[in-house]
């Protein structure tokens, strides 16, 4: 029974984690909350009880097993060697290590097979890169993908819990005819959409964009994936939602992808438009899988296929990921 | 001075066709605004005077110069004929007649050329494809176009007007716990994404979407061109966006592509990611001109490039289209 350890407990994702650790009924024998000095001493509740929130600055990791990271990677660069130092397996959310070589960038349903024994950090991708990899690594099993194009459609929440404040508070004054604060987000986002998801580069490129590209191609091992993404907010709470055009080497139609999705782990078709049944993120948010539907032939290049995706930003785009992969280096441990 | 008669006058784009009328000075000796039997006998305000709603029923477009027909297709296929045959030259928002080989379809600023004084149907596209090929348009004649894949982030007022009222409502009832009422979209659109814009076809494709990809070529000429298209309903009010990837024959970087749009009619560049500039739905809303930016090289293809706009549907993605159409006719007018 392990030890556990949340580094960033009281953050959007950290809430997360802790309420799927319940939830999935991880083994858990003691849970270590951390956060900044602000939230130390504040309670958080767990299986019935109520567990103090320390500061991370004195953090001491002897004993945790699992130590999952989910403040910035500021966060994680300081305090993340301390926990593997102390013998902790780390699961890192931020940015901080995923480009690292040695650093194993895990989504289990993709590549959980290089995990091993011998891992102390391990990464988790960003939370568009994440849905995005589960519907396109089955698919190149099958039909060898060539290009990928993806534009996205993210909620606030990926943006931490002021941002889910402010754009309600914005909603609010809107309509009431009052000035609003613009704080989290560079412009008004209530009603707007911003093409702006983390910062720039010299590039032109969001570093949310630059994460999609080359972090799908660390999961997937596909180092040479052509993939170009524009990442955009919308003034959706949770669920990040993905338009997704892959090209492909060999035929492939939309009933032999509906097919290959629906056989592929962690993800749900919902495809009857007709109907109006197709992925929404109000419909992602609160669940576990990836819902994949509006699969059609693009008719543009000779295999080409058009699908839409939703998925909760905060569960398996970062807490349940973060947990599938501790999840999964257990099994390890119990098999050896 | 010509004769005006506009056809479905108190719809969304209708009343935006009363406004820029006024406000582009367009010369009207009488305006005769027509809507449905309700609405009949109300008024609505133009320059100064309230001119009287007229039943298009026991409409007669006797004397009638130009006809803007801003309600559905069904009422343009059953009216427009009538007000063509009483003298009119009718300008048709509606999709009734776009691909009609015998109707042009315009965007002035793409292929005004093609109108002349015989023409007494005109038809304008639809409010996604007229940004679109702005853009398109200019850089095909430099570049040459291989392939686009386009993704919209559109505004509910393309749903008309009980569209805004019905989103706003629901996050009024969102945000006081209370039940919301969901009848213009098939789903919530308050706080929620719906890749659903119009009806789907047995292809999979929404008919927007096949508007985008058919419109795109009529109005180009480019009958073959490849474009494939999602079409996304976001929650904003407001002004259409799209995320465009464009693979071009001929190299491309993004600074001849910012020259090229710079000195396009009708586009305005807003490209400076880093200090937060970039078009968005709340800046195109009561604008005019197409609003381009993130403009940058897509690594993926050889002469990639990934842009970003936004327009007002209902300004030059309906309405101003439509004006500029009867401008250019009144043009060709008096140089005759």
């Amino acid at each position: 029974m392990p030890k556990v350890a949340i580094v960033g407990a009281t953050g959007a994702v950290g809430l997360e984690i802790i309420g799927l650790l319940e939830q999935r009924q991880f083994p858990v024998t003691e849970l270590l909350l951390y956060a900044s000095g602000r939230s130390a001493g504040d309670e958080l509740p767990f299986e019935g009880r109520q567990i103090k929130i320390q500061n991370l600055a004195s953090a001491d990791f002897k004993g945790v097993d699992f130590a999952f990271f989910a403040a910035g990677s500021l966060i994680s660069k300081e305090f993340a060697p301390k926990a593997t130092e102390a013998g902790a397996v780390v699961i890192d959310k931020s940015s901080a290590f995923r480009m690292d070589p040695d650093v194993p960038l895990i989504v289990p349903e993709v590549n959980g097979d290089l995990l091993n024994d011998n891992h102390r950090l391990i990464a988790s991708p960003n939370c568009s890169t994440i849905p995005l990899v589960m519907v396109l690594w089955p698919l190149h099993q099958a039909h060898k993908i060539k290009r990928v194009v993806v534009s996205t459609y993210q909620a606030v929440s990926g943006a931490g819990r002021a941002a889910g404040d402010e754009l309600v508070s914005q909603v609010v004054a809107m309509l009431n005819h009052q000035p609003m604060e613009v704080r989290v987000f560079p412009h008004q986002m209530a009603f707007n959409v911003l093409p702006h998801v983390e910062t720039f580069s010299p590039s032109g490129y969001s570093t949310e964009e630059e994460k999609i590209i080359e972090e799908s191609r660390k999961v997937t091992g596909l180092a040479d994936l052509r993939i170009t993404a524009t990442a955009v907010r919308v003034p959706v709470l949770n669920g990040h939602s993905e338009s997704i055009n892959i090209e492909f080497e060999n035929a492939a139609d939309p009933d032999q992808v509906r097919e290959i999705l629906k056989n592929a782990p962690g993800i749900q078709i919902m495809d009857d438009p007709v109907d109006a049944v197709y992925p929404m993120p109000l419909e992602a948010s609160g669940r576990d899988e990836v819902l994949v539907g509006r699969i059609r032939k693009d008719l543009s290049v000779d295999f080409g296929i058009n699908l839409w995706l939703s998925a909760d930003n905060l569960r398996k785009g970062a807490g349940l990921n973060a947990i599938q992969i501790a999840e999964q280096i257990l099994k390890i441990h119990h098999l050896d």
